[in-house]
C-alpha cells in the first residue's frame, strides 16, 4: 500500500481539488503535469508548485478534476488520448459517470474533502489527510486500475473505501446531502424569527445549522446531480415528520421511539482512528479571553489525558469563554482532577 | 447590576440546576438553604458545599428547581409559606407555569445551561457562566421582584433576557426543541443504513447529529410540555420539505431560494461577545496524535490571533488529527503565515 505512485500523472482541471491532488503528489516527488481550459488556472497552479504545464506523452494516471458537467467528456478524451493510462475523476456523484463510461482503465473516485474556498490558490497537498476517499470501479474496470488509484489515494493521506456506483450515491445522500438539507431547513426557520428569539440560542443550534452557511450555488449543483438518491430519503423524513407531528403532545411512546432511533443512529458514525463509535464525555472549563489561556489549558489537559475533541462556546456579553474538552468517559474524572489541580474551575 | 444578592436564598430541589444555583451563590457568600423531597439529595448537596439543610425563617428569594410537573405546586407553597419572599423557577417551558400562578412575587426563569449529567453531584457553580437565562415575569409580577431575579442571574455569571411567557416558549421551540427534533430525524436515517455507508461521514454529519445523542426520556418530557409551540414550527418544516421534494431534480430556483434562506437564517445567530453574527474563516492543520502537539499548536496560533473556535476532526485509520482553527476572516492569512513560520503544514 505504500509503494510510490508511478508517474507521470496528468491532472486535468486546476481547481481546489485538482491542484490539491497535484500538490500532494509533487510533495511525494511524483512527476505531475497540469491542464485546464483556463490558462490562468494552470499558471497559478504551476506557480504554487503543483507541477508543470509541459505536454505529457504517456501519463500512467490521469486525474480528471473538471466541473461535474464536463467530467464524462474529459474522461473519454483522456482514455482516447492516452491508451496506456488509468483514468480517474473526483466528482461527488458517481453512478451517472461510471455507468456512462465503464472502461477497464476508468475508476471513479470521490474525495470527501472540505471546500470552503475554491480555485487553484486554495489548493493544499494536505487537503486529503485522514479523509475518506470513495473508490468506485465500474463493472468493466480492471483490478490493477483500481489498485493504482487506491495507491494514489493512500499516498495523498486519504483512506480509500470501495463502493459500487449507486451505493456510493446513496451513501453520500445519507451522510452528506440529506443532513445538509436538514441543516438548511432548520436554519431557514430562523430567517423569519421574531426579534430577540435567537438570543436564547446555544451550542446545539450552532452545531445543527453550521453547514447551512455554505455557498448555495455549489449545493444546488451537488443536490441536483444526486436527486435520484436524495428524494427517497427526504420522503422517509417526511413520513417520520408526519408521525412526529401526530405524536407530539399526544403519544409519548411514539415520540420516545423516534428519539431512541435517533440516538441509535448517532452510534453508527465511526469514531476516531476508525474504531467503533464511542460514547464520549465532556469537561467544561471557563477561561479568561486572554492570549495564552487556551494553550495553557490545553497543555494542562494533554499532560493528563488524550483530547478527543474540543470546542469553544460563544458566550454572550462577557469577557470569558467556556471551553468544552471531550474525552473518553473513563478519563473524564482524571481530567477533572488534573485541571482543578492546576487551578482551573473545571466541571462536568 | 453587580450589587450582591440579599440572602437568605432557599433552593427547593437539589438536582443539577438547583445544586448549581446554590453552589454559585455560595461562592459569592450568599446564605443558602436547601430542600428536597429526597433527603439523600440534600445530603449530597450539603456535602458539596451548596449550603445548609437548616430550616430558614424568611428567605429573600426562593428558587424552585423541582421536576417540571411539581413546579406549580412548589411555587404556590413557597409563596404561601414565605410572604416576603420573591419566588422563581427554572423549568424549560414557561407559559403554563407563569399563567397558572401570576403573582406579584413570582418571576418565571429558565437558564439555558447544559444537562449532560444530572443530580446534585453533577452540580457546578460555573454551570451558568456566559449562558443566556430567560427571565419571564407574568402580567402581575412586580418590577422589584424581576430586578431581584435578574441580579441573581447576573451574579451566577449568566446573561438575563426578558421574555413574555408565550414568546419564551416560541423562542425555545425555535432555537432548541425543533433543532433537536431535526437532529433526531437526521440521525434516525442512519439507524437503518446499509453497512459501510457511514464510512463516508464527515464533520458535517457529526455536527448535525450531535445533540441527537441526548437522553430520550428527558426530551420526551421537554417536548411534551412545549407541544403547543413546537407543532406549528414542525408544520412549517413539513411545508418546506414538500416544496423541496417537488423541487429536487426539477426546479433549481426553488432549491436555491431555500438554500439561500437557510444561509440567511444562520446569520441571525448571535456571535461571540453578543456582537452581531460574523462570518468566520477556518485554517486547517494536520498534527501528530502525540501528547503536547495540540497545546504547542494552540500556543503558536494564540501568539498570532484570537481563536474563535477550534475543532479536532476525527480521522480514520491514521495516527494523525486534523485541527480546524476558526478565526475572523481578516486574520486567517496572518494565522496561516504564523503557523507555517512555526513549521506547521497549515492550509485554508
Amino acid at each position: 500500500m505504500t509503494a510510490p505512485v508511478p508517474g507521470p500523472v496528468l491532472v486535468v482541471g486546476c481547481g481546489l481539488i485538482g491542484t490539491s491532488v497535484a500538490l500532494g503528489l509533487r510533495a511525494r516527488d511524483v512527476e505531475v503535469h497540469l491542464q485546464d481550459l483556463d490558462p490562468r488556472n494552470v499558471a497559478l497552479a504551476v506557480e504554487a508548485g503543483a507541477g508543470t504545464d509541459a505536454v505529457v506523452e504517456a501519463p500512467a494516471l490521469v486525474v480528471v478534476a473538471t466541473p461535474p458537467a464536463a467530467v464524462v467528456d474529459a474522461v473519454r478524451s483522456a482514455l482516447a488520448s492516452y491508451p496506456q493510462a488509468v483514468v480517474t475523476d473526483v466528482a461527488s456523484v458517481k453512478a451517472p459517470i461510471v455507468e456512462a463510461i465503464d472502461d477497464p482503465r476508468f475508476v471513479g473516485g470521490h474525495p470527501m474533502a472540505g471546500k470552503e474556498r475554491s480555485g487553484p490558490t486554495a489548493g493544499s497537498g494536505q487537503l486529503f489527510e485522514g479523509r475518506p476517499w470513495a473508490v468506485v470501479p465500474g463493472a468493466e474496470t480492471a483490478d490493477d486500475a483500481v489498485a493504482l488509484v487506491e495507491r494514489c489515494v493512500v499516498e495523498l493521506g486519504a483512506v480509500p473505501y470501495r463502493f459500487a456506483p449507486r451505493a456510493h450515491d446513496d451513501a453520500v445522500a445519507l451522510v452528506s446531502h440529506v443532513p445538509h438539507l436538514m441543516s438548511v431547513l432548520t436554519a431557514s426557520l430562523l430567517a423569519g424569527a421574531p426579534e430577540g428569539h435567537v438570543e436564547l440560542a446555544g451550542q446545539g443550534l450552532r452545531d445543527v445549522t453550521r453547514i447551512a452557511r455554505s455557498d448555495a450555488d455549489l449545493w444546488v449543483d451537488i443536490i441536483g446531480h444526486n436527486a435520484a438518491a436524495i428524494a427517497p430519503l427526504l420522503t422517509q423524513v417526511r413520513d417520520r415528520l408526519d408521525t412526529l407531528i401526530d405524536a407530539i403532545g399526544g403519544d409519548p411512546r411514539s415520540l420516545e421511539s423516534l428519539l431512541e432511533r435517533g440516538r441509535q443512529g448517532t452510534t453508527t458514525i465511526p469514531g476516531k482512528h476508525g474504531t467503533l463509535p464511542t460514547e464520549l464525555a465532556s469537561v467544561f472549563v471557563p477561561i479568561d479571553d486572554m492570549p495564552g489561556e487556551l494553550s495553557r489549558l490545553v497543555g494542562d489537559a494533554e499532560g493528563s489525558v488524550n483530547i478527543e475533541d474540543l470546542r469553544i462556546d460563544h458566550e454572550m456579553g462577557r469577557p470569558v469563554g467556556l471551553v468544552e474538552i471531550v474525552v473518553l468517559p473513563e478519563r473524564a474524572d482524571k481530567l477533572l482532577d488534573a485541571l482543578r489541580g492546576h487551578g482551573w474551575a473545571a466541571y462536568r
